[in-house]
């Protein structure tokens, strides 16, 4: 089952590596997926490190239907927004969303996983948890800082363009947050076995 | 460690009854809690079927410091949502939130969270996990379906009144989205040994 488990990090891991090759990885999420994979006990199956993303759908959450218009893994600046609602004028719906950051960590065993679930505690990801037990087990580290805000509904612009800089501060002070929930984890998770 | 279990499940038990008595469970949560607590394997610690809510705070998810003004379980009509804002207009920052469904369960072991975790995945709660393995195995069964949208920043209204309705119609729709996931739970449940 041990090897089982080094075989299958090889895989991931050259996966990995190849997006790290062609830049598909979020910058933020680096740091972190490079502590984790170091340690023989575990390996990061998906990450993101928090993100800004403007969508055109009903309602939130409809992940197969809606339509991702623009999307940070950074904070943004008003005038960023606005030319994204530009090109968006088609859709009768619209949602700009900030979301903490999710990694999906492959751990070796139960006590491995209770270990990265405690370091995640102490960081402050209180709804990180097990997702499943069995070759390997699987936990989410999660952070639950969120916005999901309309800014069309039915055609119409629920918050003015005037508003748009109230709006854009907030959303970069909570994804910041988030942000900075990732920071405390990599330090805590540096002390790990 | 199995007698301690039904030990501290009397206790919780005793504390939920109580509580129900009193009228202080969330009427939709009951049937739910009913199925969990009535098998031997399972005790609940919290529960919550789904919110709206209002919120004076400069950002969501400060809890600590935020002021909650009013909350509903079940949807809202708009001018509920106006008379709360009414009693509300010494807040320079206002926040209109809808979560879904969380529930704390305590399990006997591994085991029995696994068949709870497998029951959730089948009811389409995909973030649910075990929060800790210790002398029980908690689980947090919860729904991602969320809204986080500010009604006002930094003492400006940036929705605008006549505007409310298009907010409250979807915000109503994630809410009823949300439980109807707790609908499905509920049947999964049923089936656990």
């Amino acid at each position: 089952m041990s090897q089982r488990f080094d075989i299958e990090k090889s895989r991931v891991l050259y996966t990995l590596y190849c997006a790290l090759e062609q830049g598909a990885v979020d910058p933020d999420a680096i740091p972190l997926l490079a502590l984790l994979n170091a340690k023989c006990d575990y390996y990061t199956t998906s990450s993101c490190s928090g993100r800004v993303q403007l969508a055109a759908t009903s309602l939130p959450g409809e992940k197969r239907r809606m339509v991702v218009l623009a999307k940070w893994h950074r904070p943004i600046e008003t005038r960023e927004l606005e030319l994204a609602l530009l090109s968006a004028e088609r859709y009768n719906d619209l949602w700009l969303s900030v979301q903490g950051p999710i990694l999906h960590v492959a751990c070796r065993d139960q006590g491995s996983a209770l270990h990265l679930l405690s370091a995640s505690r102490r960081a402050g990801l209180k709804h990180s948890g097990i997702l499943w037990i069995g070759r390997r087990v699987m936990v989410e580290l999660t952070v639950s800082d969120r916005i999901e805000t309309p800014l069309r509904l039915a055609g119409i612009n629920v918050v003015s363009e005037e508003h748009l800089d109230f709006l854009v501060e907030r959303v970069n002070a909570v994804l910041l947050r988030a942000k900075a929930r990732l920071k405390r984890l990599e330090d805590e998770v540096a002390r790990l076995p």
